[in-house]
């Protein structure tokens, strides 16, 4: 790509007026995007109108919903109508009830049917990320037949690529490729050149198995059927790449003790951050009391031997990072799929060799340092206690995302602060145990 | 999908058989993936062999690799001449240099020349992971002659659905959609229907930027140039989307202290899950001497005000909580590109108060804890050293991954372990430098 200005150098309006043609709509709306509403809507009334459409679904959910409200009611429509089915309903359900009302009001019956009917599925399924694009064969067709009737329903969208058959009561039977349609003879039929029984999804599937389901198979669309087996929508794959990178960004959020957000990172407010944040930064302070009753109840052991403070962040920390490790691995070798309830018998033992090596590892590098600090004594229980800390943070890290996922909770949302509080709270407890017993025989 | 069985039923000629032709090549490959080399290599003879290329394709590159071992070489030839021109070059470059040699001895001349073209280009590169199968059209052809030259060209693969155009000299100065060709008079000529200026890479665009773009302009596929703007090859979106899997996992292992590593989580041995493991683990225990040096300068301290260590876990865990929810949240915005170098003073002004409020609150939530435990004083050094250190720590957190950015190294890579390190020392020598000044005043 030669690249293109993604702003327009001036605003005469030839400049402008080059911008607008050269620009692609997804640079065109990034643009738009870091304009004041009534500006961008300035700009956007200026394209014509498919370009309009174009521009204004490549924009985020929450600037489309600004700009909605100042674009008159008949621009709108105008805009909405010529958008993909799936990105429609997502502004529509961002709307408030009037706007709902009065779009629905002003938009085509057929378009107001589709947005009512898509509108209905439950968030994060299969249901709410598919869209009603697609084209639709007879079995009993011939190539030739299928291909003017593919010119009939074509949208501008690549959802042409592969067309769904179904029987008469509207359950998917099969699917075929554009490319078989052209390479066949052109009497040859629907049914000898599709292929049956398609990967397909339910309306209720939760998204991120769809799009583990298109990668898996290499998709470019998976289609969606109900409960009665009848064809309903499609997922495409740039939708489920979305979905993907969606899902692990609000992962990276749960592992880092942060309450999943889903706006966009530079747009984020002050007010949403602190809150997002605050929550299990003020809840670890109540698990480490525990820790700190712990170290309370030594508090004697301390004053006679006060280098054993010195070892006691090196050994949380250590802890905490080995299970940090186990967690975060696991978790996401749950989420792409690369690990199933199934494995974890299997895993646990594979877990328990590696915190083993590592725990003994930890253990002879941090012996001298204790022996430097407080005499064989002290090195003894350092590296025991490193030992046994090391490994209850990694058999901890790692069967907690297994405990929650079997509790259908998300393996994400507490492995990370349960794993800290965890294994600090044991750690100060197994240290001055330890320390207990070998210091004060 | 019915959901077909992921492994035979039993092991009878009948049922292996219906097993073979009903299951696709992504689940046959995993079924095959679990059994010994050999048993596998038997199962896969006895598919006929445009599936068993697909089959072999579709399995991780190390288990490709262990079964090329066994797989006599006129087997291997044939398997590998129809894989995909990407996948092939990864298997070849897997490979032992006799196991190379032999394969491209054995092979057309034109695939071995395709393969040794393709594994020139640096790893984690547009070249790389680009294909050689793309089809390709002159501008001046009619769309009828166009959908008869596709028809030559024509492979299995879903590349055929955007052809590129390109002049005499090789360089690419189009792309036309395969519906745009059909929906076409048959005598409209390829230039005038194809798209001028398509988004493009170049060989050495990183693959991280190559995937972006995909997702982005929401493509099929991104043609690749070399320098003199020549196509080369294409990246198609399924191995986009498997880049992106993998870079998010690469960072979700960096971010959690561990060294990345390709392998499947499943399969993963035990020595290199140590391995991956104990290098930040043992380094972090070396950061943790300063702060342990921190805690001794300060023994005096510790006894006579024995409760302060009562707060250090809770004071150096917020810190390194705060620091890792910023430099998460940052490591994940500039991967995914929502946020750029430029943004970093915009977004440092919003972390300072950020940090504030959440510092804020901090030291508000320990401050009775601090009173009950040792008094007014001891409450009021925990209550500054809280927000003191989650000021810093957030700072650091969110500073640290546009810093290692700038300085061409990646931002996930140290992120993690340097956060942790830096808010520990700082965080020790702060809490004792505050109550040196408050208590014994």
């Amino acid at each position: 790509m030669s690249d293109t200005p993604l702003s327009p150098p001036d605003e005469t309006p030839e400049a402008l007026d080059q911008f607008y043609r050269q620009s692609r709509p997804i640079d065109l709306a990034s643009w738009l995007s870091q304009l004041p509403v009534d500006q961008a809507w300035h700009h956007l009334a200026a394209l014509p109108l498919p370009r309009q459409a174009q521009t204004f679904g490549a924009l985020p959910v929450n600037d489309q919903t600004a700009l909605a409200a100042v674009i008159p009611t008949p621009d709108l429509s105008a805009i909405v109508a010529l958008m993909s089915a799936d990105d429609r309903v997502d502004l529509f359900q961002s709307l408030g009830p009037i706007a709902q009302k009065r779009l629905i009001e002003t938009l085509p019956p057929e378009v107001s049917r589709d947005i009512e009917q898509l509108a209905l599925y439950a968030e994060e399924t299969a249901g709410a990320i598919m869209t009603s694009d697609y084209a639709v064969l007879d079995a009993a067709m011939t190539a030739q037949e299928a291909i003017g009737a593919l010119r009939g329903q074509a949208s501008s969208s690549e959802t042409i690529y592969r067309s769904y058959v179904v029987d008469q009561m509207g359950r998917l039977i099969g699917s075929v490729r554009l490319h078989s349609l052209i390479l066949a003879e052109q009497d040859a039929q629907v049914c000898d050149l599709m292929e049956h029984d398609p990967v397909s999804v339910s309306i209720d599937t939760d998204q991120e198995e769809v799009a583990q389901r298109i990668a898996r198979y290499d998709l470019l669309a998976i289609p969606v059927i109900d409960d009665a087996a009848r064809l309903v929508g499609i997922v495409t794959h740039d939708d489920a790449s979305d979905v993907m990178q969606a899902e692990a960004t609000e992962d990276f959020q749960k592992i880092s003790h942060v309450l999943p957000f889903k706006q966009n990172m530079r747009q984020a407010g002050i007010g949403m951050l602190y809150s997002r944040r605050i929550i299990w930064l003020a809840l670890l302070v109540v698990g480490n009391l525990f820790s700190g009753a712990g170290i309370a109840h030594f508090e004697d052991m301390i004053l006679a031997y006060v280098s054993l403070v010195f070892f006691l962040p090196l050994l949380i920390d250590s802890s905490g990072n080995a299970g940090s490790q186990s967690a975060t691995l696991m978790v996401r070798a749950l989420a792409t799929g690369d690990v199933q309830m199934k494995d974890w018998r299997a895993l646990l033992l594979r877990e328990l060799a590696v915190a083993a090596a590592l725990g003994a590892t930890m253990a002879a590098v941090v012996f001298p340092i204790g022996a430097w600090r407080g005499g064989t004594d002290v090195a003894v229980t350092v590296g025991l206690t490193m030992f046994v800390v090391v490994m209850i943070g990694s058999l901890v890290g790692m069967s907690l995302p297994f405990l929650l996922s079997r509790l259908r909770l998300d393996p994400a949302t507490a492995s990370g602060p349960l794993v800290t509080t965890i294994s600090d709270a044991t750690g100060v407890v197994i240290y001055f145990s330890i320390a207990t017993l070998i210091l004060q025989l």
